[in-house]
């Protein structure tokens, strides 16, 4: 099974404001999933997987993105119902369990998504492709894409291309924390 | 007269580790200052700009990395000793006033360095260039290249290239934020 975060951020780093909104990424051309690269990755995609604020987040958005893939949300606790004819589930447990439960119900390739579920998935060792569009703003404050970690994370740069409206994306491959893990 | 900032940081945007440390910068050959574009940016400027903390960090590197170059430090306390050959002085101020100053003294491109003092720089809508390379490494926490803002920042996407070694560098102009400030 594979893991990948395909995010988009301000220069510094944040995927959403304080209070969770993101219009600075959404501002330039590249909010549109043709250009971006997002519709041809999310259809190498067949779950996916967020955090409860994340979900809650993208509850309101006039169109459910997510169509019929599977959605798991992390949560311990009732989720609010989802849209007609999205497909969600809660799950709970570590990264390792929810993966391995993710796999036996015969998901290939999960698409992890929110900072804290991101953050909490590659301090575990357990995200394998991170996609990441940088939007040319500095917002200061907010939801950042990544947070502390127990030792250093070593990644392959992949490829860059630049977007339309100065948005640059790159795309890295986790160097995989096995060694690390048996020391 | 005009400022650059020309720095180095992990993905996570990190330009040193929480002791002043950056052993995860020069890793790869993106040290190499023909390579990374360094040496052709430093030839452009006529006068360093940095804060303390940075003048330390330098201070007792092997060589002097800025030549005969002035560089001026900000602090309000006495400096240590400046290395044989060195041209270092000491300056003190708010962003405008230090700017003014270093006009007055005749000095056209400004390479503004040090996490504390950019940020300050940045919050001061003082900056105009940035050029950023990022090394593909999570370190999780250090001195961040980024700090907090007023308002938004926007910037102008100017060019992006890969280096050796899967460092990704990217060079800005900020828009001036003139129109900001008069509101």
């Amino acid at each position: 099974m594979r893991t990948s975060v395909f995010v988009g951020t301000s220069l510094d780093g944040f995927i959403a404001r304080p209070d969770g909104t993101f219009d600075f990424l959404t501002g330039g051309s590249d909010a549109d999933g043709a250009s971006n690269g997002f519709d041809a990755f999310f259809a190498t995609v067949d779950v996916v997987l967020m955090g409860r604020n994340t979900y809650e987040v993208v509850l309101p958005f006039p169109a459910w993105p997510y169509g019929r893939t599977p959605v798991f949300v992390l949560s311990n606790r009732p989720l609010p119902p989802p849209p007609r004819d999205a497909v969600v589930e809660q799950i709970a447990g570590n990264p390792d369990e929810v993966l391995a439960r993710l796999s036996d119900r015969g998901f290939e390739h999960v698409y992890v998504d929110g900072g804290a579920t991101i953050q909490q998935f590659l301090r575990a060792g357990l995200i394998h492709r991170l996609v990441i569009t940088r939007v040319p703003v500095l917002v200061g404050s907010g939801i950042a894409l990544f947070g502390s970690v127990d030792s250093d994370i070593r990644l392959k740069h992949v490829a860059t291309r630049e977007l339309r409206g100065g948005a640059v994306q790159s795309e890295y491959e986790v160097e995989r924390p096995t060694d690390t893990k048996t020391e």
